[in-house]
């Protein structure tokens, strides 16, 4: 264990106006009806326009989070974007995301933190040590995700999966005597499956000025999902072990799981993995799709407001990113 | 002061093969003789292969630092690189570092931290956190960088001053009795300066499937010099003053100060405003050029190999980057 008296205190997130429904893809990847539906179990996923920038969406949810919290930006001391995707490869998306909250000359820090899908889960772990030692008092942490951009859709399977959006979450010190903390957490990373999935171009190896029209492949998503379920299949059930040892919890004491919403088939194996019912386990991936690492926060965000979790419940969340890596955060509401 | 009992237990570096001199610039730039020599006081950068990926660079630095610490991988539980920019889009570079390494299977965890040029002060800040409250026992922070890539050769300015590279650090928790620690450390990002230098392109707002090879310019990098001077030239005083304050140090207090290398020009600014002498100013332009994010590292590096620093020596880490964020870090090595 390691116990950090850190409080989740606010949750905000933000959905682009177009809703793209399974019907309207199956037309677009020319299958037939009810393909979609039955590969990804989504419904519905958002995709972001032009004007919905991956800081306009971060902004808003930021916004959001500041509300729900009762908060004003005057009461943040940092600004940390966790996300899978930036929006430009110079500077980091949160310097962006400081702009866009019209903020530019507050002086709050403002970085990027990326474990791909993972980044949220990562970012909460990594900066609660810095609330809880006092360095910063409250901190934002921001997941915004473009994925349609990069989108292939002649790879079906992938292309219907992923869905747009942003989530925020605020952390800040636990006051004396309330019982919010960080419980335990863990990151393993096992770099076998590093393009299992993976955008391989636009960044310094493969520079944006190799761009092909005629070859745009790799400077899209490219997935091998079923690359991923073997490797997290055998991985899974270890880490899940260790993080209970670790803990000392058995699931039985988790009011609820959120996972990373990665796909209707990673869900299930997650869910067999822990062995947990439906009703304890976060499922937002019918009306969002797999928003990357704003996945979880959404997951939170939305456990918080259906009042599926309370004050002092122990929560999980769990999930696998791009790496490949398995991630766990447990924590008490 | 936010004192952490944390120490920096060995260091590595890597640099390309390639050595560019300023003569070879003036020809490729078309400038007279002796132009690039005055413009940026280089004198040599490196600019890497194509063999010579960001994780390559990275993974040859962080054997380099686990040789001088006379350490191997099994004793690393936290590889984070710490980079201004990603070798690709998705999944994070420290992945490919892990496996640049050979480590594939090790499962240790590897993510990304950016804050552009100050991505490993800031990194080093973060992370020493985890390491004080024994969360990870030994961090590799690794800064790996190509800049040749993306440079504009139409701004003549900003291509002559960078160079590629990678830099390493391995710190754990300090024993009991020894005095090294991380005293006090500072960000401040005003992101009114957020499109003063930038790489557009690339990313979610300007997908590289927007590419035109007849307009390079988006995808390139852009730096605003002038803009960055006044901005930075009106922010420094405050914000070293509030660096000294805090810890209560005056200038001669430090035995060296480890400027971010960004340009002959922020080198004097910097050494100005903070009022010391060159002999204990760190500059490694001469024979690197701004490596981004390496910069720092570096310099780090060659102040402990050229003994200008020894155990228990206060040190000052100081720089701006992208976003626009100032950042500085104080510690007793």
């Amino acid at each position: 264990m390691q116990l950090r008296r850190v409080r989740i205190v606010g949750t905000g997130k933000y959905l682009p106006e177009q809703e793209v429904t399974d019907e309207e893809l199956d037309r677009r990847l020319h299958v037939p009806a009810g393909w979609v539906s039955k590969a990804t179990g989504v419904g519905v996923r958002h995709y972001a326009s032009g004007a919905e920038t991956s800081s306009f969406m971060g902004a808003r949810a930021a916004e959001a989070a500041l509300a729900d919290a009762g908060l004003t930006f005057a009461d943040i001391d940092c600004l940390v974007c966790t996300s899978g995707t930036k929006e430009q490869p110079l500077p980091s998306t949160a310097v962006f995301i400081q702009q866009a909250m019209g903020q530019q000359d507050s002086g709050v820090p403002a970085f990027d933190m990326d474990a791909t899908c993972l980044s949220f889960l990562n970012g909460l772990d990594v900066i609660s040590y810095m609330v809880d030692a006092g360095r910063y008092k409250r901190v934002m942490l921001v997941a915004t995700e473009i994925a349609s951009k990069g989108l292939n859709w002649s790879n079906k399977e992938s292309a219907a999966l992923f869905g747009d959006g942003a989530a925020a979450v605020i952390i800040e010190r636990s006051p004396e005597g309330e019982s919010s903390q960080i419980v335990h957490a863990s990151l393993k990373t096992y770099s076998r499956g590093a393009r299992f999935s993976e955008i391989a171009g636009g960044g310094t190896r493969l520079h944006a000025s190799n761009y092909v029209a005629e070859q745009p492949e790799p400077y899209l998503f490219h997935m091998d999902g079923q690359a991923i379920f073997r490797m997290a299949s055998r991985l899974l059930p270890a880490f899940i072990d260790d993080m209970l040892q670790a803990t000392g919890n058995q699931m039985k004491d988790f009011q609820l799981v959120i996972p990373h919403q990665g796909s209707a088939m990673a869900m299930r194996l997650i869910r067999k993995k822990l062995g947990i019912e439906e009703d304890r386990f976060m499922d937002i991936t019918r009306n969002h799709g797999n928003t990357i690492a704003a996945s979880i926060p959404m997951g939170l965000h939305e456990a918080i407001k259906q009042q599926r979790i309370q004050r002092g419940d122990r929560v999980l969340m769990i999930g696998t990113a791009a790496g490949l890596s398995l991630g766990g955060l447990i924590f008490d509401y």
